[in-house]
């Protein structure tokens, strides 16, 4: 007997659900399945932000950029989301989206929403030779981090482990929500930010670390996405430069097509 | 006979002054010599707000990380200009600044300050094989582009009617403040967008365009750029995806002596 009943929303997006609460505002909760080992996974908190953005009544078009500030410590539980335009145009608009806990803010966004047009288009940035992602065995997930479970990610290059190579802080893999879901701009914005941190590639030590500040630019629009389903999708990234307590990351990613769906850069902190 | 004058303020110190107007508040003007096509070039806006946190009596350290949104058309003449910080931790703070004309923001930025400290350190970015800045002819300026009487720039690769090469979409140059000027924070943020529009170099068409959100990582502390005095940077640009009606530009900002400054990336509009 077939069931009448709607599919059971993905674990994403019950942690990533805002309530709306009065104009501009939500209320959300961090997940434990999308728990890291201090505090949620980053990518996480990223998409809650961008879906404060999403829901809002005034948005106009679809997300170009998004900077995401993670300025303090995000404590497992309840926090609220105010959101606003901070300027509209014809095309493009402006926001702002701060989450608070304890009456501070604990995380930011800034993002530009825009209504794109079909124009030339071409691409510079090289889809690399890779084996497609059935050929690549899936990584088992780390339990001291729960997100990992979040997804399932084979690892060409540059896996936990991995032996340093000729790009000795590059990875490479093909990554998918676990079980897999639709991509769109949220659970796009979280992929950004799946890339262990690259320092943990670059150099056989363990280190306090945590993300300050990432930015991503999406390439393609709401169809687009839509039409790679749950299929993998392939991410790089690589470190650019590590010093002074401090290093930035630079990563793609691609549809297995070779189409650029997205590229996101941030900057990390680390102790020594 | 000796004078004892000060030395004259560099007309971008001019540009970018703001006066304090009450807590948290300044007000600035644009500068015709740093003019572009329309409206100030971006560059110079991008440092006047840094500067709003450089003048700030509540900053905590030094600058880690600027994204400017270039959220509107400003208008040669007045401005005023709002800066908060939005989270102040012991080696962090994370600041807001906006632009406001006509009661409207036209710009703003987010940014990190951070107080650095020496760690291990590793650069995985390539410092490329250039010639020599003083081997390379400096380009005249752009007439309808008063900002590039502010700059000396040599093109190695990529630049103004440069025939598309191996890398379309790249610009290797080496710069400088005109007339030379010590490099800190501020003329640094600003050089990170002196390159030309990418899709200029890779399409030889013209179109309207405009930096919509610009993203500097900064790598050096204040006393490596004061170091550099008003040597010549390397500065090395290309584009990732041109496509929608959008573009991104990834760009890498070195010392001569191959130190990484500044990573910087943007998003641009244009109009086919």
């Amino acid at each position: 007997m077939e069931t009448t009943e709607a599919p059971a929303a993905h674990v994403f997006d019950a942690a990533i659900a805002l309530a709306a609460q009065g104009k501009d505002s939500y209320t959300g909760h961090t997940h434990p399945a999308y728990g890291n080992m201090v505090g949620p996974f980053g990518g996480a908190i990223g998409a809650t932000l961008l879906n404060g953005i999403m829901q809002h009544p005034a948005r106009l078009g679809e997300p170009l950029s998004l900077t995401v500030h993670y300025a303090a410590p995000i404590a497992d539980g309840a926090f609220t989301v105010h959101a606003r335009a901070l300027r509209t145009n014809r095309s493009t608009q402006h926001w702002l989206v701060e989450l608070m806990q304890a009456d501070q803010v604990a995380a930011f966004a800034t993002a530009v929403t825009a209504i794109r047009r079909d124009t030339w288009s071409a691409t510079d940035a090289v889809f690399p030779a890779v084996p497609p992602a059935d050929s690549v065995a899936p990584a088992a997930p780390i339990a001291r981090a729960a997100w990992t479970g979040c997804y399932e990610m084979r690892f060409i290059e540059g896996g936990p482990d991995a032996p340093a190579g000729e790009h000795p802080s590059q990875t490479q893999l093909w990554v998918r929500d676990q079980p897999p879901r639709p991509l769109d701009f949220l659970s796009l914005s979280a992929i950004c930010d799946i890339f262990f941190p690259r320092i943990f590639v670059r150099r056989p030590k363990w280190a306090p670390i945590g993300t300050v500040a990432l930015t991503t630019y999406f390439h393609a629009d709401a169809a687009q996405l839509g039409a790679q389903g749950g299929a993998p999708v392939l991410g790089v990234a690589r470190g650019l430069h590590f010093g002074k307590g401090f290093f930035d990351q630079s990563a793609e990613v691609w549809s297995a097509d070779g189409v650029m769906l997205a590229a996101s850069h941030q900057v990390v902190y680390f102790k020594e």
